[in-house]
């Protein structure tokens, strides 16, 4: 196991959900509430650490960003729990903000980001006249109507291998100048027709829920949301697919559509090469 | 217009949404935030009254309790908008927690109290090992397996002309002696397999959304939360179809299973005679 903190250090894989509005994002941050510093001040409590482990996850993701399959990896000292004893000594701390959906003795060799060969992200746009208060925190609201049929077309355009530096934030002290190549497997927009939005007209309101599933090997930072702001903007009637297209042989973020806001946005799951 | 401030005034009939977490119920109290208080001030102050309207609701819902289907009415002074610039009006000042859908002139004679004919909820139970911390505002989280089929079953007994006092809190003064008659027309549990639960499921977790949904000409206070804490009871094992009709030919809330608690609940529909 490398990066293990001692020979007696056994490697926990946590699975974790969690409402990123209570966070100012995954990364750990002094006096800011962050997922990885709860969870650390959990695990620290819970495995009897002064300073708590530190934290690997597979996609760090913004402040507001929510996840339901996040997956992170610690290494921990011997510990009386199992499994489900850990995940309900953390639940029991950290729960309903995060949750810990399972918890397992990692494989030999398991690393949370290295060991991880797919991300997957769903993008959710509420499509109405009027915003929705039940929906408020898990999507973004807009207006104007949209149309999908365009935004499906643009999509399509991103599927395959690119360099996607257009649509990535520059992490501090980068100059954008190198290519950030990525390969999307999946960019595809779907109307949800859940119950949810059978409440809202059968409460009298008009509006879809627009979902947009995105999964690639890995992402750069803020992708999705700018992939959806320009997508959105392909919706208006603003962009096409052309457009997007050339905006992504641009390589460069100049005036590029705002990206999405991120309560919209949730890591769905992770994969890894055994399958799991 | 009966009830009307003045000659000049109009009735105006809206149709609101909100989010029960951000208030103390609905009905105005001094020194809390309540949905009639918020919505009071900013009719107060679109309105350009000093106190701001009365409002009349059709489905007081407790602290807590949210909705997609309020219809409220109000009596306001001359205004210089349209029911969709009240809307937008309101909105600035209300949006998300509180949300008008739509706004109009409300016809002759029109109550949004007396003249609902009928009033449909809907209940969410998240029955699952762990809870999801992106329905917890939304739904309780209930870890035993429920048993879906004999809380089908004791739905049934609910349909139909019933004493439902041994499900009503009594209001404050009240002795529960009094018979508190409603009709059910629907009480039916289906299974939500809305996207939102193969999120779920696809980031690893394992669990099931139930769903209740729940009309009657009108409904008795904390009925709806009394019934589902007893239907769940029936899921766990502990009851049974006939043991709920015990209870509720008993009339009595002698030994009652505690009320589902709020966050689950929604008000999804009001109907008015015309269809409305």
């Amino acid at each position: 196991m490398e990066q293990s903190a001692g020979a007696d250090f056994q490697r926990w894989r946590l699975l974790l959900a969690y409402d990123g509005a209570a966070f100012r994002g995954f990364a750990p941050q002094p006096e800011v509430p962050t997922v990885a510093g709860a969870l650390r001040q959990a695990l620290g409590r819970t495995a009897r650490m002064s300073e708590g482990p530190v934290i690997t996850c597979a996609g760090r993701t913004d402040a507001g960003v929510h996840a339901r399959g996040q997956v992170v990896h610690v290494d921990l000292p011997p510990i009386a729990y199992d499994g489900v004893g850990l995940a309900r000594a953390l639940n029991r701390q950290l729960a309903p903000q995060v949750v810990v959906v399972r918890a397992e003795m990692a494989p030999p060799g398991f690393d949370a980001r290295r060991s991880a060969t797919g991300r997957a992200y769903r993008y959710l746009v509420w499509n109405a006249p009027a915003p929705d208060p039940l929906l408020a925190a898990v999507s973004w609201h807009v207006r104007d109507p949209l149309d999908l049929v365009s935004m499906r077309t643009a999509s399509d355009v991103l599927l395959g291998t690119h360099d996607f530096r257009s649509f990535c934030r520059h992490r501090p002290g980068g100059d954008g100048s190198e290519p950030i190549v990525r390969r999307v497997t999946r960019a595809q927009w779907s109307v949800d027709d859940s119950p949810e939005v059978h409440d809202v007209r059968n409460g009298g309101a008009e509006g879809r829920l627009l979902r947009f599933d995105i999964a690639a090997g890995s992402f750069c930072h803020q992708m999705v949301r700018s992939l959806v702001g320009a997508l959105v903007e392909v919706g208006r009637g603003r962009e096409n697919a052309a457009g997007l297209m050339a905006r992504l042989r641009a390589v460069s973020r100049h005036r590029m559509p705002d990206p999405a806001p991120p309560g919209g946005l949730c890591l769905v799951s992770v994969t890894y090469d055994d399958g799991s």
